[in-house]
C-alpha cells in the first residue's frame, strides 16, 4: 500500500472534489491526470456495474481537437479507417498506428461538424503525434486539447438515468453516436459509449469549472436506480476482453495481434499512416495473438505487473491482467502469446510472483 | 491520503524492489512508470541531499535512442541547439520545441558515438514525436526506447562515492559529460548530472535485470558517507529553481518564458523545429516570465495544484510549486506570471485553498 503524491505536474479532474466526497480511495495516473481507480469496496463496485448503474470520473479520456480547412486530411492521415462515409454525430473506434504499423493509441474519433474532430484518447501523448504530422505536412489545422472532460454512467440502468436527465430522444443515439446538448445550461456532448460492455453513456463536460455541479445532477437522477460510485472496472473489462492500451500492448504491438482487424480498412482507397505496414502484417499473419486464459486457482487479487507465460518450457509471452471473475466464478486472464501457443485449448504455465499457475488458452471475450 | 493502484499499465522500475526494501512510501507516475517520491521523512531526505548523499531511483528518466545513418539529421531537427560541435561523451540540456516554439520536453541529449544519441527525457512521449518526424522526413534511423534506467547519487558526498566505486578517473568527467563503464560487470553509463544543484552522478543501468544488484553495490559504498534513500526533492529544486516540465509549464509555454534562452542557439546556422517561431518570440519578447515568490506565512506543506496569482486585482498567472525552504527559513514559490507582474519587488496575491497569501516577486534561483 503506497500513497500517491499530489502536485501540479499531475492534473486533477473537474470531478476531483466530487469523487473525494463520494469516498474515492485509490488513484492511478492516466494522460498526466489523476484517475480514480477504487472506492474501497471492489465487489460492490463490480455488481453495481453489472446490475444497476455506476458513475465514473473518466476525465482522463483527454481530447485532441482537430479543426480547420485540412482537418479531414489530418484525421484521415491518423486514422486507419475509411472516413469518407463518416457522418457528423458519429464516433468511430480507431486503432491509431505509427508508420511501422505499431499501435500508439486506441481512441474514439468523434466527427463534431465539417472539418472538426475529437480524438478521445487512451494513455499516450497523441497531441504531440498529431501536431508533428500536421506541421510536417503543412496542413492548415489547429490541433489542441479543448476543455472537455467525460463523466460516464455505465450499467443496465444507465439508459433510464440518461432518459430521466435528457428525455426520450436519447433512445435514438446509436452506439458511439452522440449529440451536443446541455443539462440545465451545463454544456456537454452526450455519447452512447463507455469502457464496459454493460451499456451506458459518456457526458463530455465542456466547462471544467462545472464538474461538481454536473456530477451532483447525475448523482441525484441516479438515486432511484441505485447509482453509486465506480471506476473503469478491471474484472468486468477482462471478462468482456476490452483492450487496455499499454496494459495489454507493448511498444512493438500491432492492432492485428490484439484482435482489432475489424477496425482497420486495409482495402479501402483511403491513405493513412501505417497502411502499407499493416497490409504486410495482414499478408504474413500476426506473430502473436491476444488470448484469454482460464486459471485453476482460488480467488485472487488482480495481477500488479506482467507475468511471464511459458509453453513446453519456452517463454511465449506475458499475462497483462489476471482477475477473479465473479460471474464465471473462475480466475481469468488476458495474455499476448506467440502464435504457436495461442490456439484455444493449449495448456500453458504462468509464472506468478508466488508460484507456477496452470492455465488453458481460450477464446475471447469470456462473457 | 490516497493509495496508488498497481497494474501492468504503469511499469515498475528495475530498482522497484530495492526501493521497497529501503522503505519507500509515496509514488507518482512519470513516463508511464512508477516514480518514488518519498520515504516518509521529508526533512531527513532534504538534509541528506544538502549535507551528505542520497540514492534516487530515477528510472523514469526514460531514454529515446536515435541510431543510424540519419541520426545526426534527426537529432539536429529535434534539438534547438547547434550540434555541429557536439562531442562523443558530451551531454547537452535541450529544451525540445514543436513547430510553434512550444516546449514539449527538456531532456539531456547524450552523444554516445557517431550517429547514435539518447534523449534522457522529462515526462512526455517524445518517442512518438521523434518517430513522427523521422518517418515524415524519411530519415534512415531507428528510434526506440532502449533498456536503460538511471540511478542517481546526489549531494556533496556523491563525488566520493563515485570515486570509491569507479576510481579517480571520474574527476575528469565534466558537468553533463559521461563515460561508458561497468560496475563488477554491470553495464552502465556514468554521467555527471542529476536533478539537483548539490552535485552528483547518474548511473544509466543498461541491463534491467540487474537493478537490485546495482542499487546494493551503490548503497554499500555510500554507507561511510551517510548515504540514505531519497527522491527528486521538491524543496531543493524550488530553492535551486530547476525547471519541472509540466509542473512549471503549460501546453502553451515556450522556453523563453521559463528562462531557458541560454540553451537556444537562435543565431546559429543549424536548422531545427521551431526555430523561426522562437526567433519571433525572442524579437517580440516573451509575454510571461517564470519568477520566484517570497511568501509571508508560517511553514507550509507543498502546494498540490496550481494556485492563481493576481496583481492589482487582475489574474496574472499561477504558482506551480510552493514549499518551505529549510535553508532560507521562508516559504518560497515558483510562478509563471504575465510580464507586467514579473519584475522583482512586485507585490502580488496568491489564492491558496485556505486563504489569500501576500507575496513578493524575486529573482531566481533563490539559493
Amino acid at each position: 500500500m503506497f500513497t500517491i503524491s499530489l502536485g501540479s505536474r499531475v492534473r486533477k479532474s473537474p470531478f476531483f472534489e466530487a469523487t473525494v466526497k463520494a469516498g474515492v480511495r485509490n488513484f492511478s495516473v492516466y494522460n498526466h491526470m489523476l484517475m480514480p481507480t477504487g472506492y474501497g469496496d471492489p465487489q460492490a463496485e463490480y455488481w453495481r456495474l453489472i446490475n444497476a448503474v455506476a458513475i465514473w470520473d473518466v476525465a482522463i479520456e483527454r481530447q485532441v481537437e482537430i479543426r480547420g480547412p485540412d482537418a479531414d486530411h489530418l484525421a484521415q492521415a491518423l486514422v486507419p479507417r475509411d472516413l469518407s462515409n463518416c457522418r457528423i454525430g458519429q464516433g468511430k473506434y480507431a486503432p491509431l498506428c505509427d508508420h511501422a504499423g505499431r499501435l500508439i493509441n486506441d481512441p474514439v474519433l468523434l466527427k463534431l461538424e465539417a472539418c472538426r474532430y475529437w480524438l478521445s484518447l487512451a494513455d499516450s501523448d497523441i497531441l504531440l503525434w498529431a501536431r508533428a504530422v500536421a506541421a510536417e505536412r503543412q496542413f492548415a489545422v489547429e490541433v489542441f486539447e479543448p476543455d472537455v472532460s467525460p463523466l460516464a454512467i455505465q450499467g443496465p440502468k444507465a439508459q433510464a438515468v440518461a432518459r430521466d436527465l435528457f428525455g426520450d430522444w436519447i433512445n435514438d443515439i446509436r452506439f458511439f453516436g452522440f449529440r451536443q446538448t446541455d443539462l440545465d445550461g451545463i454544456p456537454l456532448l452526450l455519447a452512447r459509449s463507455g469502457w464496459s460492455k454493460q451499456g451506458g453513456f459518456e457526458l463530455y463536460l465542456q466547462d471544467g469549472s462545472r464538474g461538481e455541479e454536473l456530477w451532483n445532477k447525475v448523482w441525484e437522477a441516479g438515486q432511484r436506480y441505485a447509482m453509486g460510485p465506480g471506476t473503469p472496472n478491471a474484472q468486468e473489462r477482462v471478462e468482456s476482453a476490452l483492450l487496455s492500451f499499454r496494459s495489454d500492448t507493448d511498444d512493438d504491438c500491432n492492432p492485428l495481434e490484439v484482435g482489432l482487424e475489424r477496425y482497420l480498412d486495409l482495402a479501402a482507397p483511403a491513405e493513412y499512416i501505417g497502411k502499407s505496414a499493416l497490409q504486410e502484417i495482414a499478408r504474413q499473419g500476426p506473430r502473436r495473438r491476444r488470448v484469454g486464459l482460464l486459471l485453476d486457482t482460488q480467488p485472487m487479487t488482480p495481477c500488479q505487473q506482467p507475468w511471464p507465460v511459458s509453453y513446453n518450457g519456452q517463454p511465449v509471452g506475458t499475462v497483462s491482467s489476471a482477475v477473479w471473475s465473479p460471474r464465471l466464478e473462475h480466475n481469468i486472464a488476458l495474455a499476448l502469446l506467440n502464435i504457436e501457443a495461442a490456439s484455444p485449448g493449449t495448456a500453458v504455465d504462468i509464472q506468478s510472483p508466488e508460484r507456477i499457475l496452470s492455465a488453458e488458452v481460450t477464446d475471447l471475450p469470456f462473457i
